[in-house]
């Protein structure tokens, strides 16, 4: 029975399974000698695919019949609701206790986790009447928007905002982990970069969004307008004895109402705080605070324009 | 029989399916407060995930083989691209019915629709043709590129100007959020954020493209190159009486042919016309209009080298 | 037999069905004439959704259990890493042949495309303790950053530099066309566009990164941080004697080591040489060398502010 005798034979090292096992086992190897890259034994860390799963039902909480495949009729519409805030529950409390477990060392309860988790869904009404704002003000605020409709379905602002303020509660109950991994899915989405930590008045409006940076202890306040681009970023990180960079601390500027800031501008430091009502141009860099309603722009005349017959050599591309 | 007892039983106020219930009551009373952000009981929108299956679709006929999970054979290819092409016109047909109802305010056909959307993809050919000739100018365009090949498959700039051609011929034939859903897919995907209004030559090349932002009435020649993170865009917006800004107008900048544009150059203004064969230097900031054959780059000497012992105060960092 | 009857009648050419066919048989006639954009007939290229499935499980052995639904535990992980080292083997092996048959315009074997994947499966250790440099350098690099494992699941620069690092492996084994599919991957996913041919040195941070753009022939040194924005590109292109660009040739500027770079800052050229723990501020455009030690900024001054009591015509939106 010639099948028989084959699975008896030993392995060929030379052949292609051993391979496999060698290189399986130097993985092996490789597991148990470095630390800090993998999480097989220790705490079980929260899951990327089940918090962007978790996102986007919120968000669909947040926008009911935005995100639908199918109509939302009302009839039915509290067993769909219901069916998805029960679910949410169970979901969202079993990763904010993975996060707690980790975040704080110690075994946090199950009861403990769902209690978060239920303050933070009683919450939802009153960020749907923030983000109800932000569409506002992008609808407002941009010629091209034929609708407040259309910016729900094809503006990602409204998407990166939406995520930040719920990301924003739950960190404020002091969950960390879940939190920034859910302004991540945002940033992966839309470009657009808000830490969960960044204290955000109403009417916000970002358009087209990509490149912004906000960052973790911005203050930023009511009708503000931001363009791609934009950073809203620390000066320079202190450091302690050893020369490690210090954690912790404001460290990111406070924009006050009403301010616009146009799309590549760079404003930067803890202490900057640009005035009420001010206008800041496109590709501005800016290090310290403006009073109320300037308007900060380049130095006219920095460029040259010459005249050319062929190409010369200038750069950008890669 | 305790489990029917049990399921008489009314539930304790201070349980956990009573906070659910109270959750679910409030979310209802909020989506009865505030308009504006759902589309329960109103006109049903189109659905981003049909109009993201569309679009990719779309994409496989215009690319066909690239996208394909298996080879196709051209003796079965007949009936493939027939399948697609008719199930294209029945879910597309459905969107733009969706999307008109909407935009018009106006029960509009179901023939109406489908004739839109077969005049539409009558189209595919043509686009194809243009997009060969973007996908010859990424080629040549970059010393990088190994192949034709090689730029459709890992070029995002093929797939943002690929969906932009295809949405603006719906936008052509009136069809407002479909289009901008489109794009605004492609954006997410591709970081690059081309409005379906803006008129585009043949040859376009954008090379990596994060952050490019092209504006609803830009005017694009032929033989133009654009790198990542520019933006074509609007220097102000005009204000009615109340305040309110005008929708409508032409406010993005005109490009003429053989233009080349280096990477987060801002070129705004509805007025601003940047002359044929001009190229733009990388981070120029740009208002005004530029004769043809015009070079326009810094003014040198603009920054500032010092030598340092020690790390120094500056910043960029969040 | 009515049924029958109809199934006999030959479509009404003015009908629905007579449409669709002739827009295939336009499609069709586009097809045969229009050569470079499918693949129908031709050789059979790497599918992108298989690439983008192999990379994300080749993350998957670097950080197990970082990307896993359920948690691994040991007594039964050995079993799983086997099983994927097993099925990664055969469906890269079957993807590089594709891609090496189409770049050598020749049959390569199927053993010799298994040959270099398992070459390639070899070094995963050696490019985990890369990687575990990388996230340690995050983590020390942010003051926002709460701990290592942070890094690994909401740290965009992380997953971009471990997809470049992998597909390095490959570009250095010969293979073109499915590296740069899997560093376009990780761009479409973080915004993060860094060509697989690129030589990175150890400790690099790439932090927020959208928009980041680092070329084929740049050279990154050891302890490199690097923010949004910021490109590291060629100056200008070589051209033939007939116009054409010239391919190949180092065109990208070499970073040493311990180096910062800040957000939006461009660097440029073959010839550019960064010297060691240089600090380069945001928004710095750059097309020369620069000694160690140095600190390149704007000059100050360069910004006009002015009070105003209305919004003035500034711009950047569009």
């Amino acid at each position: 029975m010639a099948v028989q005798r084959r699975n008896h034979k030993l392995p060929d090292p030379a052949s292609d399974d051993c391979v496999i096992q060698s290189i399986v086992d130097e993985l092996f190897a490789s597991y148990e000698e470095l630390g800090g890259i993998n999480h097989l034994e220790g705490i079980n860390l929260p899951n990327r695919q089940t918090v962007e799963a978790i996102t986007y039902d919120l968000l669909k909480l947040v926008f009911p019949g935005f995100y639908e495949e199918t109509r939302l009729r009302s009839n039915a519409l509290r067993y769909h609701i219901g069916a998805r805030v029960s679910s949410l529950t169970e979901r969202l409390s079993r990763e904010v206790q993975k996060s707690l477990n980790y975040e704080r060392e110690a075994e946090v309860s199950e009861k403990d986790s769902r209690k978060i988790v239920c303050d933070f869904l009683r919450c939802l009404p009153a960020i749907r009447s923030l983000l109800q704002k932000d569409v506002q003000a992008a609808y407002e605020g941009d010629p091209a928007a034929i609708s407040e409709e259309e910016v729900i379905l094809a503006y990602p602002g409204v998407e990166a905002i939406g995520v930040q303020r719920l990301a924003h509660h739950l960190y404020q109950q002091g969950v960390r982990l879940i939190p920034r991994m859910m302004t991540e899915i945002a940033h992966a989405s839309t470009g657009i970069d808000i830490h969960p930590g960044a204290s955000i008045g109403e009417y916000l409006f970002i358009d087209h969004g990509t490149g912004v940076v906000i960052g973790e202890t911005c203050s930023i306040g009511h009708h503000v307008k931001i363009y791609q681009g934009v950073t809203l970023g620390a000066k320079s990180f202190k450091k302690d004895e050893s020369g490690r960079i210090v954690k912790g601390g404001k460290r990111h500027p406070t924009i006050e109402d009403d301010v616009t800031i146009y799309a590549g501008a760079t404003i930067l430091g803890g202490d900057t705080v640009i005035g009420r009502s001010s206008v800041i141009g496109g590709n501005v860099w800016l290090l310290e605070s403006v009073a109320p309603y300037s308007l900060v722009t380049y130095e006219e005349g920095e460029t040259r324009t010459v005249s050319m017959v062929s190409d010369t050599e200038v750069g950008g591309g890669i």
